[in-house]
């Protein structure tokens, strides 16, 4: 390697923006010899064969007989334009792995790349280890062909049933942060990343690009991006692609990398080209490291990045359809290349010819259907090795629980319950902080620049921030940076939970923290983790992975500051859609059920965990034993804050979910409590909000019973919602007595409003429910409070009349509305009240 | 303005990544006079003081008395720290309106920066002509100041309150793909946009640099982006603050610009850095669109960006609290600088002094509290020309309707009813071609990449495809790509969004179209527009702007090549969370009914309109005139498709929404009355899902009696419905009879399917469909069909598995499934039969 010319920097030889021609390349050198360059060759013309395969066949895997239409599926899927770069880095990759025994997984980011990574995988012996009804032969080729984009198959995205696939790609977009995910603390690993040229003008994909500031070359690993020039998405050129050789290594330069071209279709030049940048970026990956680990000193080097600009659809015909039209180096080699041939007898011939170009016989029929066991050995890693068979990517072996202090020691101390008012954030931070110390190479917290605003700054006393990019002196007054950090915070919801996703999958354990309103900005991603975690139940290798974590704060009801804009709930409707095998959502009421909850969360595997939970001061309702057992049944009668027991038949049942909500809703109760002291009332909150769908929907489900003996058979219930109030509608459809429900929760209308306005227009603040819980009560003729509760409407009314007006006088303060509306002696008395 | 450097690719005199010091720019040149920067420092003190005024005051709003506690606002809300940089750029642009006579709007992205721009607005004088009770003296300053943030006041971001806005930012990432729609069409615009280095971290805004390759020099504006290091978000350093000074000038010219560089804090140097770089941004864009517009012939040029670096909270203190802590040039400024004015003594008095340093008693209390007319008519530009006054920030101002064709004459042709197959979606690009043709410079169609494969090719015909990039030679081959073209295509749903968003809020018509489960990329940005149509709606002086339309296709039933990644339908969730005043979802059972609801969405305004239909061929059921009175009610019984007529009490209703439910509900129909001929079957089809919702909840929702005469009083409801069954449920709640109605729908389950399997798994196919419908009848001692039910429930399964061991054996293919289970008599005979 020592010939190579390393001096990237110097002027291109040529600046074409065409894929074809012999190989132009920043990286000089020769390093394969003309016998490897045939192995290459061999081993490049099988696993083409088996893409074109995959697409087309269901039977005559190996063209013994004469290709015709009885052999192709009736209906033809799969995408073929990608395969051949993408097998190309693939296979080229491997020999660095053999050469300096490399740790690394290779990331497919082009869409629908699966017949790269699955021949590949076939090709290095992984697929039929792990399937062994596709085996070596030619029924088990038939089989491996016949299952691709195949009912009851498999898909044509590198999705879980894939070996060696931490990313399905189906979605664009998240290849480059699910890469740094999950080097992020390996420092050994090397994730091989390609990433789609269509891909890449996605916006989490353009920005992800930065990553590079969030990863420290002594402890982490490395990411190897090859940007994947194929020139067209579905049906229109790529922007990178068609911009000009100096805007495109300018545009590398500025996100901070170091390109190295690889250019051309020139197949045999292209393999030196190949062969010798790869190994230079592995070099350069490898000094960085040295430089940095042998010094201790984290720097952020111009990290390689490689720029494989070859045909789409490379290797194919460039003409079909009687030279009238461009397939490869067009975007018509994008899916299924010759669309035509169950009918027309020219892409019939034409596939043939194109198939057997990749010479079957030789590679496949004269072993007895496989690969020649020498050129195996020779091109391939063995074992864990393989790129199909590394166990960073089934991560869930290499998990590790992660070390727990006893939450139990972070109570919040409650004597009287909704007495003291306490943050239960920052309450929680604490925990969080421990955790990060007892953990610091297997948990990591991410967040979009609001760590500290949502009261989990505690976490810095253990753990900084990372950053790698340039330090000023202000830095060191407060900016908690650090390149040795475990905090990750990037303004991109994208980034951060990208990360956080490719550190889940490898094995890690994390949690990510956002403002309630932004997290819709990745609701399609967390639908596609969703879809992953589920998929990954049905196949039986992969082992479970630590849950993805979302905590939300900065809550709907106290955007009041921030507006309209920063108003929405709804990111529970979407994960509510999701595989109840997979998903969970918790609404926390106070902090010791925070507490609760968090702790319950960090140790799962295999789900999304939602928690949604105010970040500023609450009032606390349970003492800690009180909450664990709260938390464990996930949703119950409140005795403290009953006017009656538990067994018996109450007027009313006052419900709540979420703290804010919850908080509200026990207000009304006393408010109620002040006018009709023989009331007799419920209380009921719920914590995990799938209790309230049927059993047979979610496993969390409740019982009909259950659910009856809860919310009664008969009784108005006034049910306080932190979310969209219809969420509750559809998860109690079908219950008994959900007529008699009356929902409150949010509702868009935009207004620069208090925290008690804004309730107040929704119905959710504590005099509205009061007075809504006198309307039902008056109501029929059995209704308890007929004709007596109009004096105490009136007086309820007049005094959210005063609050409204003394909130609109002095501007906005929930502090102080709280504290005013809500006597301190009123907890600690009822409660003793009313125990049972 | 000769005397300028215009050498911008020369080396820089300073690399240094400071935002202190005298200015240093690419630019050179002195432009100002000494009197006009003296002049050009008092409007910057009067807007700054104005920012500060109202965070903090809500009386004594001149300091005409000594500022005390009593003068501020109880909570202190606000963002003090991007507005500097927002101000200075906002006000050198105003030198070149005037000089130039330019249309200019003014686009403030970073986040909270509303008191720049409203402090410009009030100080032009169009914030007291819109809002006279802000009147430009004393009183009416306090009034301005109070009501910032607060209850019942306006918010901290450009919302649509705010004159001159067409941008709120309240989520960031879309400033600049909110430009460059604002200015495609508006050849003679400029659209200044701040971009804050904050907001360019995400991935949206990352990726929206690239709109210049879809920019066209000759028809199209300008967007001139300030990229504005401000150094700092809520808790942390930005990215593009901390990189070295070459990676940024890289980075912005592999993105394609030309960086402009302006760096310093020193004022009155920057002063001259600022007017000098803008003034020749301004003559570059003048002479690229000169050039292009000259020669006819359009071209790509590398546009200019300013890359304004100065500290954030710019001519704030440096330090607070004893000099301990950083205050101005750190994170602490980004909100309220100073926190503790109410407590803390120092806080208070440095605040005065800091406030007085604006001077305020020269500025407004000598000209009786407002800035004098000399300074506003030399320094701002008049009427219209104000970018707080510029009507293309007012969109519905210059909003023409659309010339639409008459929809009727695309009507596919329909003699008998559910016989004939055809691609609705093809038939209704003709209208979308038609339409494009008529409105060449008004109606753009936005899409990422899947225009021709959602079948929509057709428009092509009279509109290409916007391409400014490179042009290879097989381009010709199919490519359909021009720079004049209209059809908008790249990767990258958040770029297409924000340019239809802008396109629309600047008063023109559009369309998007995506596939169904990608659009949930855009459900953040599609929840921040609807929350700007129904904050609209409370603004008097904003008029009304052309809908938001939004086509849903590649649907979920017929992802099954695709799997599971690509099926979600939940985005109706997401939208059915909005104000009932601006959303409207409709999914269209055939073609002619996507044809009338597509002309009714694309003549509305103010409304974001969902459309979901299928791309592939469909059994068409209505003819045109059945189809508009279909689609005018929204929702109604098929008297053809029904076995009784609609005044008789049914047996059972089968109803549907969504083109391939209603398919399967329509044969379910069929199979139930080939065995049971004398079943009274009521068909109930639904376009307009909002139909469902009470009309108390949207104004488009039946009354309990439609409601009523459409699902029975107690008949049991087999619901087919496209998308998570869930939705339904939530709609009816509260409706009499759901406890009779079973909605079938999707539900998460991963799998490669044919469509006839994935509709199995789910229920929601005609077999299952009519065996639900026979259990159902046979249940309760009135059930109809009890004890007669078994032979036909077998035989229904026993054709059921049958199709299903045809589809795993010859592959997937929806077509052969549908003319194979839906006999082409069976329409025709039946809807003779039943037709009443």
């Amino acid at each position: 390697m020592s010939e190579q010319d390393m001096s990237s920097s110097q002027p291109q030889e040529s600046k074409s923006i065409s894929p074809y021609g012999p190989a132009r390349s920043t990286v000089k050198g020769e390093p394969l010899t003309k016998e490897e360059i045939q192995k290459y060759n061999d081993f490049f013309k099988a696993s083409l064969y088996l893409s074109l395969g995959m697409i087309y066949l269901r039977s005559n895997p190996l063209l013994t007989t004469p290709l015709d239409k009885s052999h192709f599926k009736a209906r033809l899927l799969g995408h073929f334009g990608s395969a051949p770069g993408q097998i190309f880095t693939y296979m080229h990759f491997n020999r660095l792995i053999k050469k300096y025994d490399l740790d690394a997984i290779f990331i497919s980011g082009p869409g629908h790349g699966a017949p790269a990574v699955l021949s590949q995988a076939y090709l290095e012996g992984t697929y039929s280890e792990v399937y062994p009804e596709c085996s070596e032969d030619e029924e088990g080729l038939r089989k491996f062909f016949k299952q691709f984009s195949f009912p009851g198959g498999i898909g044509s995205h590198a999705t879980p049933e894939t070996p060696g696939s931490l990313h399905e790609g189906g979605e664009l977009g998240y290849s480059i942060s699910h890469a740094f995910g999950a080097v992020f603390d390996n420092p050994d690993l090397i994730a091989v990343t390609m990433v789609g040229d269509g891909e890449a003008e996605t916006g989490p994909l353009a920005t992800s690009w930065h990553s590079t500031k969030f990863l420290n070359p002594i402890t982490d690993g490395a990411v190897l991006p090859i940007l994947h020039l194929n020139g067209y998405k579905i049906n229109n050129p790529t922007i990178l692609a068609r911009i000009s050789h100096g805007e495109l290594e300018s545009l590398f330069k500025g996100y901070g990398y170091q390109p190295y071209f690889v250019e051309g279709d020139d197949v045999e030049t292209m393999h030196q080209a190949m062969a010798a940048t790869l190994e230079h970026c592995v070099l350069e990956i490898r000094r960085f490291q040295q430089q940095a680990r042998s010094t201790g000193k984290a720097f952020r080097p111009m990290w390689p990045v490689v720029i494989l600009r070859s045909p789409k659809g490379w290797t194919g015909p460039r003409k079909i359809n009687e030279g009238k039209n461009y397939l490869e180096g067009y975007w018509r080699s994008h899916q299924v290349p010759l669309t035509d041939v169950h009918n027309n007898p020219e892409h019939l011939a034409l596939l043939e010819s194109w198939m057997k170009s990749y010479e079957p016989e030789r590679l496949f029929a004269a072993n007895g259907g496989r690969i020649s066991a020498e050129l195996r050995q020779e091109l391939c890693p063995a074992g864990n090795r393989r790129m199909s068979a590394n166990p960073v990517a089934n991560g869930g072996i290499l998990q590790k629980p992660l070390r727990m202090p006893d939450f139990r020691d972070y109570a919040l101390k409650v004597d009287h319950p909704a007495v003291t008012l306490e943050g239960s954030m920052a309450n929680m931070a604490k925990l969080l902080r421990d955790i990060m110390s007892l953990n610091p190479t297997n948990f990591r917290l991410f967040g979009p620049d609001e760590t500290e605003s949502n009261k989990l700054g505690n976490v810095y006393e253990v753990a900084k921030k990372v950053w790698m990019g340039e330090y000023f002196e202000e830095d060191a007054n407060g900016g908690n940076l650090a390149p040795e950090g475990r905090v990750m915070e990037m303004l991109s919801e994208h980034t951060c939970e990208g990360w956080l996703e490719g550190y889940l999958l490898s094995g890690r354990h994390g949690l990510l923290n956002s403002y309630e309103p932004f997290i819709h900005v990745i609701d399609s991603m967390v639908n596609q983790h969703c879809k992953w975690l589920e998929k990954s139940l049905e196949v039986s290798w992969r082992h479970p992975i630590p849950s993805l974590n979302i905590l939300l704060t900065a809550v709907v009801w106290r955007q009041d500051h921030n507006g309209f804009t920063h108003q929405d709930p709804g990111f529970l409707d979407v994960v509510a859609n999701k595989s109840p095998e997979v998903v969970r959502i918790y609404l926390p009421p106070d902090g010791n059920c925070l507490l609760s909850v968090t702790d319950h969360c960090l140790r799962s595997s295999n789900y999304v965990n939602v928690i949604v939970a105010d970040k500023q001061p609450h009032l606390q309702f349970l003492p800690m034993d009180q909450a664990i057992v709260h938390c464990t049944k996930g949703i119950g009668i409140w005795p403290s804050f009953s006017s009656c027991p538990p067994s018996t038949s109450p007027d009313l049942v006052m419900a709540s979910c979420g703290d804010i909500s919850t908080q509200e809703s026990l207000a009304a109760i006393s408010l109620l409590l002040d006018h009709f002291p023989t009331l007799k009332i419920r209380c009921v909150n719920v914590v995990d909000l799938f209790k309230l769908i049927s059993h047979e929907e979610h496993p969390h489900g409740l019982t009909s019973t259950e659910y009856t003996s809860l919310f009664t058979e008969d009784k108005p219930v006034i049910f306080n919602f932190h979310s969209y109030p219809w969420l509750v509608y559809r998860l109690t459809h079908g219950r008994r007595n959900v007529e008699n429900m009356v929902v409150k929760g949010y509702r868009e209308k935009g207004n620069i409003d208090t925290p008690l306005e804004l309730a107040i227009r929704n119905g959710t603040d504590r005099f509205s429910l009061a007075m809504e819980a006198i309307d039902r009560l008056s109501e029929g003729p059995g209704g308890v409070l007929k004709g007596k509760g109009g004096m105490a409407r009136e007086e309820l009314r007049n005094e959210q009349l005063r609050c409204q007006g003394l909130a609109f006088e002095f501007g906005i303060d929930p502090a102080e509305i709280t504290s005013w509306t809500w006597p301190r002696e009123r907890g600690g008395l009822w409660s003793e009240r009313h125990h049972v």
